[in-house]
């Protein structure tokens, strides 16, 4: 590899504009092309998410290439999760019991715009919109483009060609199309699909519920989630099933029927979307899938990045974090001044596999998670032990949900173990009343439940280890 | 659906053949593509196992439909594998502790051609030949052939049609390609791929190593097995890394560095094997991958069956098993008299899924198990005990081989969550020295073993279930 490698990244979403600016930043010569219009002159929202989750992974990686502070900007940090009932009762639920940890709503739209900002400031970058990738030669390295507004055809030539063009990634394609090579690839979708709605803002501008948390309408087979915006609004998300239980996308198709099903299970919610019935009927209803393939690179040609690699369902909201650290990661291999892409690809697909594996499956365990665990009493008392835990011993306690959201310097993998084990002690020692539960401890009762629980931890962790249970996948 | 129903089957290996033999002995109007030649006028091995592990699954859907005599006749019973070192000792270790509890090596071309004779008897039964299916029109139910003799290109019409067309299965394809449903998918490749080789009949037509065992060379990172033929031969299948490893299938390119493998790590398997430089060179190598997918069915229209529902790599010896034990399954079903062939294929797949699923993550189970474990000092151990406790308290003790091999009215997915936790507690509890490991226990001693694996199992279940461990996946 060579400074003066071509390099052509396919797709100038999150990803791949991050990934331009470091890699620009790194001195290499870097070509984008987007299929979309560019965000900032024009208002392309359909299909997409408009506001995520930013936290500490994603965070470090713009750190690293200096856009953190302008990021934080536009963040709107959410200090817990608001649960609400089916009579519209409230409670709770912190993310963490240190002060210091929180998770942030950002619009894509502004994120993406600052990331594409500060790449172009580089002359070293180049930026394309509107030219849509068809197919990739992988073995010659040639992309083969559509623009979009004169419908003029073209191929682009690259010594390096990185495919951060997201799920339905054309490069992936072509590795599955070109058959070169045994490509692992999975596509698993949930039966539940989901739909954006919108609770505006107030008169005054400003928000109608708190905007100091990521707010959950649970009810066991679908839910409700609204995170805050800037302008005062939320963006309101429905999952819910497609074709099963009472209410199911295929079967709400009247207004009538929209207006009982949310009358019914979300009056509160109701009562603050005027335009229910248009958004229902009109917004897309988008499937949720998880993707999973390898190798994510061919030769010393191609690598897959981001979503292209590990698209995953946005319950744990890590899919722009880990996109983020995808970055981070890469940089890092980068620094080990490895002699060719070839070696680096791989070395970066070795120390990350493991991890966007792992997020993948934590993703999925959250979304039982928050449509259905977080309102049982099982769940809620070990949510409660968890929070004194982090407060009164804030370095020596750690949840599952902590270590995969603040915890930055540990991988998703090692985060899901541990904390998957954590999870299975505390609900074992309180289904056991082995450990006191009780509203009020003192600090001396709670350092008997830590230690409880640690022990515990490493006793599930040896006993997998023994069994050869970390073999498997 | 309705007897008068004409069904079309594309496939007609084993599973292909056994179900239109099920569906005509049930009245149905069955007809049967097959692409390639009729294997009972044409020698047709190509690519694929000569011999097979049958055993109680498969036996069992065989004694459905009354074949189960007529298949004993080509089994070679195998009690148990015998393990090769490198330095050509040997050790067995048998698959039970109950004597009736045997595995069988038969011939695929024996096997499928009986139960071709067999349906062929029916007179609501036609098989054709040499008819490719190119693609099926899943929305019409008509499917796509090309015949390879005169290259003719034809649709056959249908009011259902089952795919037990395979690993490469057309239909499946067509599900893919066709995206009228969110179809989810995976295929997942080893690093290892395969090459079958032949030990041949001594001068008198008999068998040179015992003909009682499936007979491993365990090598930690590769591994070379053989299953005995009824004409004195044995195939010997090689598993081995494409690319990793000192030596692998990338490698291997030349007649001595063949040799000096062989000569290192199989020496006694060389010397039984005359024409290894021939074979390794011509017989193709392989890839060894593991398919999932849903759903199965296609409305009131289509439904994958076998391999093409559910392929599996083949370390456990159940991929034809599994297949057989489909049909046995969908026949349960059609017992059910439900009304329409949408609701029998949605109970089917409701039925079926987990245990597919559970039966191919046991495969991948038993590749590391095989290659690795079985020579293991602990893994020794382990299996000594296990056989005991078989032998000497032969209907309460049953060890995960047994639970998936032999007890056939058990589900693979119970099968293998009960043989896991048993598996774990077993080996923590040899590891923490628990329990007696001494050659000779009383039958007291024994007992007391016995109870302390009963409890730790439980145990290991009930807290996986406290931790909502069986909600994933």
């Amino acid at each position: 590899m060579n400074k003066k490698d071509k390099i052509l990244i396919i797709g100038a979403g999150l990803c791949g504009s991050l990934l331009a600016l470091r890699l620009a930043q790194r001195g290499f010569e870097v070509e984008v092309y987007e299929s979309r219009p560019d965000l900032r002159t024009t208002n392309i929202s359909a299909g997409r998410s408009i506001n995520l989750a930013l936290s500490d992974r994603g965070l470090k990686a713009l750190r690293l290439c200096g856009m953190e502070e302008k990021a934080r900007e536009f963040c709107i940090p959410m200090f817990g999760r608001l649960m609400h009932d089916a009579h519209g009762k409230t409670f709770s639920s912190n993310y963490s019991g240190r002060e210091n940890e929180f998770i942030n709503s950002i619009s894509r739209g502004n994120l993406n715009a600052l990331l594409l900002d500060e790449a172009e400031k580089h002359d070293n970058v180049t930026i394309h919109f509107n030219k849509q990738c068809r197919t990739v030669d992988i073995e010659n390295t040639v992309a083969h483009f559509k623009d979009y507004q004169t419908k003029e055809e073209f191929f682009v030539h690259a010594d390096v060609i990185f495919g951060s063009d997201g799920a339905g990634s054309s490069l992936r394609k072509s590795y599955i199309s070109e058959r070169k090579f045994l490509f692992s690839y999975s596509q698993n979708y949930l039966n539940h699909g989901y739909k954006e709605l919108e609770i505006p803002a107030n008169k005054m501008g400003t928000h109608q519920i708190s905007k100091e948390h990521l707010h959950i309408w649970p009810r066991g087979d679908f839910m409700l989630i609204a995170l805050p915006n800037m302008d005062g609004s939320f963006t309101v998300t429905l999952f819910l099933s497609y074709d099963e239980g009472e209410f199911n996308f295929e079967n709400l198709t009247s207004e009538d029927k929209i207006t009982a099903f949310f009358e019914k299970e979300f009056p509160d919610a109701l009562a603050l979307i005027p335009n229910i019935k248009e958004e229902f009927i009109n917004n897309p209803t988008g499937p949720l899938g998880t993707i999973k393939c390898s190798p994510w690179s061919y030769k010393n040609k191609t690598l897959l990045i981001g979503d292209s690699s590990h698209a995953i369902v946005p319950f744990y909201g890590q899919g722009m974090n880990a996109s983020f650290e995808d970055v981070f990661v890469f940089d890092e291999i980068l620094n080990q001044n490895l002699e060719t892409w070839e070696a680096v690809f791989k070395a970066y697909q070795k120390a990350r596999k493991h991890d966007t594996d792992a997020i993948a499956d934590l993703a999925i365990d959250n979304f039982h998670e928050m449509k259905d665990h977080v309102a049982n009493p099982i769940f809620k008392e070990k949510r409660k032990i968890e929070m004194d835990l982090e407060k009164i011993f804030p370095t020596q306690y750690f949840s599952k949900y902590s270590l995969v959201t603040f915890n930055e310097n540990i991988g998703y993998n090692e985060a899901m173990n541990r904390g998957r084990a954590q999870d299975k002690a505390l609900l074992n020692l309180i289904a056991d009343n082995d450990i006191s539960t009780s509203l009020e401890m003192s600090i001396e009762e709670l350092e008997i439940v830590l230690r409880k629980v640690q022990e515990e931890t490493n006793e599930i962790l040896q006993e997998d280890k023994i069994a050869g249970m970390n073999e498997r996948n």
